[in-house]
Order: C-alpha cells, then sequence, then structure tokens
C-alpha cells in the first residue's frame, strides 16, 4: 500500500462542501472550522485513512487526481471546466507523444491535464501574452510535477507560434479568429483544432476564420452539468447549475 | 510531413454527415453515393489532402482521433458518449501508468481510449459476462493498436475481480450495487470509482451501496450536450438533441 | 354529466402515440391500424367513456384542451409549443378583456390561445402577410369557436398597426426590428411586448431596436422541456428532446 | 389613456434588478438607494411615465401583468415559477368558466393567476391543511382583485374534495399519491389533472398512483429556463441558472 511521503499531496476531506489540496510537511499545521489538523501525522499514513482534528473531527485521506488540483489553482482568469476539458482532450486525440500548442494558458489548468497525457513523449507550449497568468500558471502547474513536458511562452499568439507540425492546438483567447491563420501553419495536415470562446458572437467569428483559413469538419458544441441530490424518496437535481461556461469549436486542417 | 502507409487509418471526409473510417490497403475501393473512392491512391498522400472519386468529388484524407474512432466501433450494447467519457477520465484521472478496472466492456469504447492513455506502463483490466460483447468489442479495439494494454476478462464482477490495488475502477453494469463491494476490495486506498446508469433509481442503489461499503466524497452528475449551428446572421442550436444518456456516480473509498 | 353532441370534438385516444381530434357526427367512421371507430357511437356518451374499433380495440374519449386543438393544427409554418406560449401568455398577462395585437399569424396556434383566454371583452388582432397563412389558420382556429374574438388582417405589420392602446403586442416574424416602431406606437405605456426568434441574431437586433425605440426592461431566455420515462425501477429522461424552438424577448414601453 | 388612480398598483423599474410593485397612495413614500420615491405624485400620471426620486434619479411607471405580481407575494413555501405555471394553465385548459380545484394553495400564486383567467364565470377551490399558508395566500391574492373567483379550504385534500365535476385538478402537495383517488372523485370524465412535485420518488408513487386509479395519458416532464445576455458582440447565456423546480404530471381521468 502506498505510504504518504513528504511532499506529496493529499485531498483532505471533511465533506462534499469542504475538502482542500494538502501537502504533506513535517512542520504543517491546517487549521480549519473543525479545529487544527496535524498535517505532519499525515506522513507514513496510507491515502484512505483518516486523520482527527485537534477537536476530534474525522478528516480522510483522499488521493488527488489531475481534476482535484485544478479547483486549487489560483485563478486569475476563468479557469476551464472538467466537462469541457474532457471533450477537448478527446475530441483532440491528446495522449501520449502529441505536440500540442495552446494559447492562452490562464490558469494553467489545461495546460496541466494535457501535460500529464502526453507523458512522456510528448509536450505541450503554451502561449500567454500575460506575463502575470504565465507565472501564475507555473506556480499552479508545479503541484502536479509535469513541468518537464510544458514550455511556457510569453508570446503574443496573433503573431504566429514558433512550432510546427503541431498534432492538436488549442484556443482560448478573446479573439481567436486572429489566431487561426497561425493555427493553420503550425498544426499537422488533417489534425484537430479547438477553440473555447464565452460569446455567440465569438464563434460566429471563429467559425468564419476557419471557413477562409483552410479549416474543414467544423462544429460547435456547448456541453451542461447537472447535479443530481440523490437519497431515496429525496432524489432530485440541485436547485441550482452552472448554466454557461463557454461554446467550443473543432475543426480539421485541410491542404486547399 | 507524415505520409500515409499501408494499414494506417484515415477518416475519410465528404461532409459532417458523411464521413468514414477506412485503412490505407493497396487492394481497397471504397464506395460512396458520390463515387468510388480508390483508396488505394491514399497511400502516400499525407493527411490533409485531398483524394477525387470516380465521378469527381472531394473527398478529405483526416486524421483520426481515438473519439473518431469510437464511431466506428460495432455496438451490440449502448456506447458511451465522448461526453462522458471525457468527465470520467477527469474525474477518475486515469492517464501514464495508472492501472485500471473496468467493467462491462460493452463495445470497448472506453476500454480504448482508456488503453490510450495509460500507455506505457498502464494496464486496463475489462471485464464482461457476455462473450458475445467481449470478441466484439476486441476486434473493435484492434484498430487503435492498444491491445497490450488492455486484459479481457469474460467473467462475471459480481463475483469479484482478481486483480488489486487499482487505480481506478469503472462500473457501467445493470446492477453496480452488485459489484460494488467487490470494487471496494480491488481499488487502493483514497481512490476513485465512477459507475454509469441510465436510470435514476440505479443511481439510488449504487449510492446506498457506495455508502455501506466504505465510499465517500459521492456526487452524482448527469451531462447534456448541445450542438450549435453557427453561420453568420443565422446561428441557433440545433433542433434536436440527445437529452439523455446516463447519469455518472463518483466516489472514493476510505479505510472505515 | 356532459354528453357529447353533434359537432363536439373528442380527443380519440389509443395510447401516448396515438391520439386523434375528430368532430362528432353522425356520419362519421374513423379508420386506424387498430380498426374502424364508429364516430356516429360517440354522440350520447360521456367524456371519459370508452369506445371500441370494429377490431375490438379500446379507444377512450377524452376531454381536448386549447393546447391538444393545437397538435392538429395545420402547420404551414413553425407551429409554437406549449412551452413558449404559456410562458408568452403569463408574461404579458393575457387574459379577460385584454386587446392584444399579434403578427404572424402563422398556424393561428397563439392566436387561438390567447382568444380563448380573453373573453369575453378582448380582442386579438393578428396581422399575417401572408393570405395562405391566415386563411389555414382561420380554418385552424374554427375548431375553437373563438372567432368572434379574433380580427384577422392580411396586411404587413412593417407598415404599421390599425389599433392603438394596445394591452399587449406579440411579434413571431423573421425581422421583428422592423415592426417595434410601430408597435410602439400601438402599445400603451407600460405594457408589456414580446418577441418570438429562432436565432440569436435576430434576437440582438430585436433588443436593439427596443432599446431604441423606448422599450425597457428587456429580458431574453429561452425554455427547454424534457419528457421523463416514468417506471417503478426504470424511470429516466427520454433518450432524445427538441433542443431549440426560438428565443423569447419580453420588454416594456415607457414614455421617452 | 389610462390615469393610475389610488389604489392601483405601479411597478416601479429602476433597472433590472431594481423595480418594485407598489400601491399608488395619496401618503405614500417609497425610500430606495437611489432616493426617495414619491409614490403619491404618481397619480394622475400615466403608466409608462418617469417619477423622480428626491435624489434625481429616474424611475418608471409600469403595469404589472399577473405574474409581476407573484414575484411579491410573500413566500412561506416555495412559489411556482411562471415556466410551469404557464404549462399547467395551457395543459389543463384553464380558461374563462372552468371549474378548477387545487391542493395545496402554497403562497396562492397559480391559484391567483388560474382566477384571473376563469373570469366571470369559472372558480377556483382551493385546500391548504396549513392555516398560515392560507391566510398569506388571502392576504397575497388580495392585490389581484380575483378574490371573488375563489374559495379557500382549510381542509386536509386528503379526506377529499367537497367538489364534483371540476374541468381541472392541480396537486401541489408533498404527497400527491394520496389525494389521487379523491381527485377522481371529484373530476368530470375526460378531463386533465396535473401535480408538481420537486422529487423523482414522488413522481414514480403518484404516477402508479394514477395508473391504479383510472387516470390515462400520462406525461411526465421537466422545463427549464435559460437567461440570456443579449449584447451586440457580447451575447451568452448568463453564467448561472435554476437547474431544477419540480417535475409536472399530467393525466386524464377516464371511467375504468
Amino acid at each position: 500500500m502506498d505510504k504518504i511521503k513528504e511532499g506529496d499531496y493529499v485531498l483532505l476531506y471533511f465533506d462534499n462542501r469542504r475538502e482542500w489540496l494538502v501537502k504533506a510537511s513535517k512542520e504543517k499545521e491546517f487549521h480549519t472550522h473543525k479545529g487544527m489538523v496535524p498535517i505532519r501525522e499525515v506522513i507514513g499514513k496510507s491515502y484512505g485513512e483518516r486523520i482527527q482534528s485537534a477537536l476530534g473531527y474525522d478528516f480522510w485521506l483522499l488521493k488527488p487526481n489531475s481534476s482535484d488540483f485544478l479547483s486549487t489553482f489560483k485563478r486569475l482568469t476563468q479557469v476551464i471546466y472538467p466537462k469541457d476539458a474532457g471533450l477537448i482532450i478527446l475530441k483532440l486525440g491528446i495522449g501520449p507523444g502529441k505536440k500540442v500548442i495552446e494559447t492562452g494558458t490562464g490558469s494553467g489548468a489545461l495546460t496541466a491535464l494535457m501535460a500529464n497525457l502526453v507523458k512522456p513523449d510528448g509536450h505541450i507550449y503554451t502561449y500567454d501574452m500575460n506575463k502575470r497568468f504565465l507565472n501564475s500558471a507555473k506556480k499552479n502547474i508545479r503541484k502536479l510535477k509535469v513541468d518537464n513536458y510544458i514550455t511556457f511562452k510569453n508570446l503574443d499568439a496573433r503573431e504566429g507560434f514558433d512550432e510546427k507540425d503541431a498534432d492538436a492546438i488549442i484556443l482560448d483567447v478573446a479573439d481567436p479568429w486572429s489566431v487561426v491563420p497561425h493555427a493553420y501553419e503550425s498544426l499537422k495536415g488533417g489534425c484537430s483544432i479547438a477553440s473555447f470562446s464565452p460569446t455567440i458572437n465569438q464563434v460566429e467569428k471563429t467559425v468564419t476564420a476557419l471557413k477562409e483559413n483552410g479549416f474543414i469538419s467544423m462544429e460547435s458544441i456547448e456541453t451542461l452539468l447537472r447535479e443530481i441530490h440523490v437519497e431515496e424518496g429525496k432524489t432530485r437535481p440541485l436547485s441550482r447549475m452552472i448554466s454557461h461556461t463557454g461554446y467550443l469549436t473543432f475543426a480539421k486542417k485541410i491542404f486547399v
């Protein structure tokens, strides 16, 4: 059984609304409404075991998945949701060995998820004009230990990408249409691009740019996620939900 | 630039409703409503290039992603949709090196997607009681060349899994509650299980079984995907959509 | 108990997918896959009773509501759905005594529903440029016996309405923005307008026109209706649904 | 042009999030964040005109629809949403002359909307076991001046309704299945019942009771309403929405 070691991350779980990602450390104490949790005692325990707070409450040591890390990412900008990230990953075929270009880096959430999947031979090249975002993303991503598979670039993608022959390109910028011609240059033939935009007007302009720049197989969609309260005799969808994150547009490059 | 070789798969695209996954082969002809496409001539071309049918129509040679392969899977049973598969993959942390147990195999769609992501050191153990499903899944999966990362088992998961210490377990069976106790035995502490069920009653019983068998951090959701027709001046969601595929339930194992 | 009389309408129900609106008549026979139903025998029976087809199948005599009539309307154009019509009626305060202007008439579905609600002192003035639509709508509406509360006008609303001081105005035309200035002239102060449009671009132009023409309290929405298959142990949403009918925009007139 | 008289209600509008229903009164002042609004000056003005607060801000005098009144209803219990009420009204054929039974009264929202539509010859009989709810509903409804068309009954519907031959019955109680047999007794043949329930388990039990008690043509649905932010170049659905209010079940009575 895996023992938790110094430096490992633990998802400290109290209940569905109170869970925190913490780093196992000999010196650490973690303060919660339910009392101080002695993080140093986590070391040597197994994931799945419990730890008690000073006030006697049980906290559980869960194993964080890459998607659990996302929720701890510092967000200077909108963060992509798993419902959208999962679909981008599948529709673009992100996997071992893939060379991927992304702009903007944003909080680094998608960057980190993809970097974890292209290991050990693939690579993510991520561009963001905003130095502050890029630095924050680097910090966020460090926790997942996938830095080796990422190159961060503080450059404006509207002036082009340095890389060629990417297997996939992801645009999450305010004006994807300005980047589309450069994306075309840097993408392998027959391969896929994805663009994420909150407004329908951005989608229209992006689709127009894709059509004019050698892309086909266009598809624009939105995803919705609805949580269900499950309890025998009381099962019902939760009262509120996220209505909209953004639209996803997918297309593939051809040689016209 | 990658040249298409004998044995490679090509997504032969005519328009959004007419695309086929074909295998490059020296002898092959492919017959469509728009005329015969001489597949032999595909060899040596690049992805992204065009080929003409005997009737003079253009077809495009696109690069299939793992999700493109799914649409060609022979379906003896319901196939998982990318919107659901993507979320399962992220929420369970499926990635390089992971050891994953799945039941049932079904058409093998999720099996194939996961196998591609756990390479080269991870492995998928997939169980299906139905020999016919299992054989059909094997055939489907062969196209993706990920067989080395999958062990197929024609066994009833209600009698337990042979493996221990799985990083993740996925249940897609009619009675997940019968498998939950065995899943507990075979899952690593702190790690995640996912269950996919079409009916709300299955979800209720599954959540009850999870609660009674040492799982916490329960979350039940459904996802919806809506396609948008994008055309300047005429943008609107398509008239019809898939309203329901199934509910997803996630939970994590603790040592109670 | 109400007895069915000659000329009354009956909703002849076999199962959820097979029901028909028929008019009680001494001479009529109604042919179905389950045998001929002797409609003449309906006269003198009560709503809720059964009648047998020549092949011995049971058919039920249900009482049609105004919304049941809609499904029988001949549709030369898109018909409004109850989910949208219900909201228009409430948000515009359609009720006894109201004077309402509508364009276009379309199939007459909303016209009929509203006419039934403004009785006995209110009135619907409905405009449609298309003579064929208008005639078909008249025929459709005749069944509901609300003709006395409707004035049909084969005129182009882009040239203005003849009426003033309407309590509510409904626009269901391809270019609502062209009608907005006239709607302003014909609507009472403080009162509401509704516009129904399938595309987001129409909505944008309509909202702009409303803003520029003395309307406030703008609200644009879409409604979705999802059917649930309910059966103990097998309850789940149906697999498919209508994803989109159109967007509704509401606003109120002010004196600027 | 209608002048606002003492006792009339006015929808005092500042912006989409700040509007209030106020009663025109010679003595009244209305205090807002944007300064005191001299309500006495409203009398003699027309709907659609403006009034200035003491701080010089414009407020608009809009005409409240029945649905605008709802938002001011004191809610001791969940209030029905227009998206659901509109559909109930259409599917049950609520209109002039109809005799309707409802339980529970709740906040009186649906009661008021229906009373307004059955005028002048119809009537609503509304039952609620909870005296406090009933009194609050009466107060709420008084504003709409439809009291003459409503009989309030502080009785438990599980013991039956006093009325017979209702044209429609609406159930909005925790255990509709207990009321279904009584609803059958009180409903006209061939006519419709509607039931509103938040949980799927309630829906299952209700549908079972309907099947066992002489109802057919069962239909269970849920409605969703999504708000769109419309602004040229920035159009998108709002970020959050109500995910769930309740399920609606419709059925019709037969003589078995």
